[in-house]
């Protein structure tokens, strides 16, 4: 079984609109922490490392989605159960489950690339294939 | 043909992260006041009157996706084209393309519905049927 | 002594800039959070009791300041100590001490009154006394 | 007189709060901007020159304050009329009058200071004395 992690957030007053409820792209902020948790607890390099070695500056993006089933409100936990559910040869696919308890709120997929500085021009950034020693950790 | 409209935004230093590119929520924050500002410009009923009249509240999302082609910097200018691509029963799709100059960047889709404070408890909202002065305005 | 409470906060990558660093209103988001939780840990009524008790819809601020002595960068964890530094007739004063470890990163203040939605126009909001029961809690 | 630049912005759904009115740390979001489009504005070199040329990498705060007179809700266009108040040996004082029409909404103060990467160790950065053909462009 592949490696899962679970990141909690509280939602805070901030993170709520004038409806009273979670602003929608705060689950999106929230999925990219927890991404990044993800890959902290699974013991692969850190970001640090991989900064210094392989000129790795982040996962940007290709892709992002997700449904909504339930709003979240100011003062609730709110748990992402995140794993990883598909490699590409370029990208892989992070699939976040947002519960409040039992209760599922939202899920979301986000599929990302390892990305360096352009090593010709650092204002640019280009994708890298999946470091291995990163893979082989949360596979 | 429907009605489009065209919400432009600066990319500011806070809005990108230590990758230098935009922090990729954002676009999800721009996409949301990009739906707000095509609704405005469309004539409908405001979102004060139709709070008054109809308690509606606003419109939650129920899905949310983008895909993301080029990022976007510090300093330069984006221009969000929004319309609606499809109407449902309870809910309707916006369409969102992002673009700087001629080059598209990203490309956006939200399901949402219109929701009211339910009759029975003020602490929840409810989905309603898109009023219909609202959607004779914008498809 | 005064009540204190003390938040926690990871920095995400998302909550740092271009330049490496938490970009500086973050720090207002936490202090602001961490306002929030220092009420709910004191014991007083629960916002959602005051506001239906006593229409009470938040503290929104009068001022705030923060002086910024070291940055905050992903990954790390800091922690706000929160107190109560003076009481006045509509309005008191928060206190902030934000710290990585046993560094102190920055000091804030808020000034704060508690405010409900305005008997006469429920658009509008106006501050009220600070209620006695949540008072009495944190002083 | 000194140098003035006025940056609007539109007060958006999400950048408003469940008592219906801006959440502060925005107000703080928005003098962060108008002060790079303050520089901008002055004719000042771009910090991407900057950067490129002195290692600048940003103008980071070492304090930061509002006081806060009336709120600000969704749909409103606001105006920050920013100048720099005062010139220290390494630091300078930003002043930001933010309005609405021809009501003052919140007066805001930054003091910052230029800083660029350490030239011994690239994940920190140093304040450095203000370049000075930025700083006559805006005195």
């Amino acid at each position: 079984m592949s490696f899962h992690h679970t990141t909690s957030f509280t939602v805070e007053f901030g993170d709520c609109d004038p409806a009273g409820i979670v602003f929608y792209p705060n689950f999106f902020r929230w999925m990219d922490a927890a991404t990044w948790h993800f890959f902290d607890a699974s013991g692969a390099p850190s970001w640090r490392d991989a900064s210094a070695r392989d000129g790795v500056v982040g996962a940007p993006l290709v892709d992002a989605s997700a449904h909504f089933e339930r709003p979240a409100r100011h003062g609730e936990t709110i748990a992402i159960d995140t794993s990883i559910a598909e490699w590409r040869s370029r990208s892989f696919v992070m699939r976040h489950v947002i519960r409040r308890g039992e209760v599922t709120l939202a899920e979301g997929r986000e599929v990302r690339v390892f990305a360096r500085r352009h090593p010709d021009d650092p204002s640019r950034i280009q994708a890298v294939a999946v470091p291995p020693d990163i893979r082989k950790r949360v596979e």
